[in-house]
């Protein structure tokens, strides 16, 4: 953000508007406790009274983080969940700079809790920013390994807010549009990094969003957050591995709509839903290699012995309420072995 | 709402909660600016602090009426046009019993001046509930003619954000998802008046309303207002007479929009956009013609010399501005002329 210059583009619109401000830059991917922590001295010492969050999934997350527990008191793990946080937050505005985490738009805030090595989902309708600015023009900064990073983000929110056990017709609208768009304008956007394709994932990215804070994920995003948290990988790249064996998982409780998902990405229907649905998967899987990255879990998780731990802390995250289908940590662990 | 027990049925829940409250129902067709005065009047007198807003879209556009004025201060005029209260609104909790004006969910609220025999259009993102109960099961009370005017109602705003000027993709969906369930479960929902139909026009009434909210709508919704300024006709009613005269005149403006609407209505597309445009616009002329009422101008108007003060009336109203073709009273006065 620094190196392409929209830091230094948000700080002179504040200075002519003779607006005080101070600036925090320590966020690392999957954001800490500590950061969020220390965000709030800062946010007091300085008395502040509004905050801004610049940049993809991360510092927006930070930035959600630090407005609730300056607000609100405590730690940010007080706030693991759905629905703890008791008082207003202080006015805040966020500017993405990636299309995918859907931060911007959504009622979720994702914080590491180090020493768990936990991945907490904060939810809350306070979590939503009162102004996101949402421009592609600041896409075209990223790199395309995060774009791709970030479109796959959005492809994992639109397919499991749209199996989600608590989507809508309102949700599920937007989780198919956001599928078609992330299918057709990712690949496009990845190697062309023009504004066009960009301003497509953006409106995916968004659309996905309004699904997911809505309606949920499910499985892959709780197996997701357990990695993030046991191994700091980047969250997008965790998509290509898990999501298949997921889909695989529960589509005997979806089917219906994993056939809808056949439909809309391949343009036809197989001789019955289980058929589509195959077909469905097999071209996601195809899709999400082709954005690049590893396909596989041994990739990312150097230890087998390590997957009963990472099942266990993945079966407690609150994504799995909303998966179509109950799964406990040994279902979990068989999704790992399939993905390994 | 009286006789169908659903006043009662509010009240009860008041009073198990021990709240206090006062009840107003001087609201008609239409509903008027003295009619909003006299309700802040009773809210002042009362010392009231919230407003509950139970009905169509006449009754919730009274109550967002009474809670501008009591808090803003002023007459209901003051405030025509977009963007124009000043300060907060008292809590609303709305509770729509028609799946059709899409108040509930919207930032508009449309009042009757009657002294200009105009229908002003209020728009503030302020005029959001905090609050909207959606439930089906309060469809079950309305006449089939309601239920099939609020459905034109929904309709013509599916149809008019779809092709607004301002539309985006994220109202475009929702737009279409609801003409997609309105051509398909109206009838149905008629002549059943069964839940699971009428559940289907909720859902549909939201999406258009979540769209023209966002979209606007436009000239038949300019023309449909002044109308209702004029003759006090019923909202509803005059978009079957309405409609396809506008969607002929503005087609030349919005003929891939409305080849999209074609595609989704009649499941095909013609040899050419202009071709599948008449298929789509006949195919809702005789729809709406399904559902009953008048279909010619003449059943509403009675004397076409009042057509010249009608159009200019009509071109004042602020949903024109979104209209994808500009129009001005002489353009209106054509359309007329088509449906008379």
């Amino acid at each position: 953000m620094e190196k392409a210059g929209w830091v230094e583009r948000v700080v002179e619109l504040l200075k002519k508007e003779k607006l005080r401000w101070v600036y925090y830059s320590n966020v690392s991917t999957n954001p800490r406790d500590s950061q969020v922590q220390e965000g709030v001295s800062l946010y007091r010492e300085q008395e502040a009274d509004v905050v801004i969050g610049l940049g993809g999934g991360s510092p927006m997350d930070t930035a959600k983080g630090i407005a609730l527990v300056a607000s609100n008191g405590g730690q940010i793990r007080d706030y693991e969940g759905a629905n703890r946080i008791s008082y207003p937050l202080p006015p805040m505005l966020l500017i993405p700079t990636t299309a995918g985490s859907g931060s911007d738009i959504s009622q979720f805030a994702v914080i590491r809790d180090v020493e768990r090595r936990v991945k907490m989902s904060i939810i809350s309708r306070t979590l939503l920013p009162n102004i996101s600015i949402v421009d592609p023009t600041l896409l075209l900064t990223q790199s395309e390994d995060l774009i791709a990073a970030a479109a796959l983000d959005a492809l994992s929110h639109a397919v499991e807010s749209y199996v989600s056990r608590i989507a809508s017709p309102f949700t599920e609208s937007q989780s198919l549009q956001a599928i078609q768009l992330i299918m057709k304008f990712a690949r496009r956007a990845v190697e062309s990094r023009e504004l066009e394709y960009l301003e497509q994932l953006s409106i995916a990215s968004n659309a996905a969003a309004m699904a997911f804070s809505n309606a949920g994920v499910g499985a892959e995003h709780a197996l997701a957050h357990a990695l993030g948290g046991m191994f700091d990988v980047l969250h997008g790249w965790v998509h290509p591995v898990l999501l298949p064996a997921v889909l695989r998982f529960n589509s005997s409780k979806c089917l219906n709509k994993m056939a809808v998902i056949g439909d809309t990405i391949l343009g036809k229907r197989y001789g019955s839903h289980q058929a589509t649905c195959d077909a469905a998967i097999d071209k996601l899987d195809e899709f999400c290699a082709s954005l690049g990255g590893a396909l596989n879990l041994r990739q990312i998780v150097s230890d087998p012995s390590l997957l009963d731990d990472l099942c266990r802390i993945a079966a407690g995250d609150v994504c799995l309420l909303t998966n179509p289908r109950e799964a406990g940590w040994e279902d979990l662990l068989g999704i790992c072995k399939e993905a390994w």
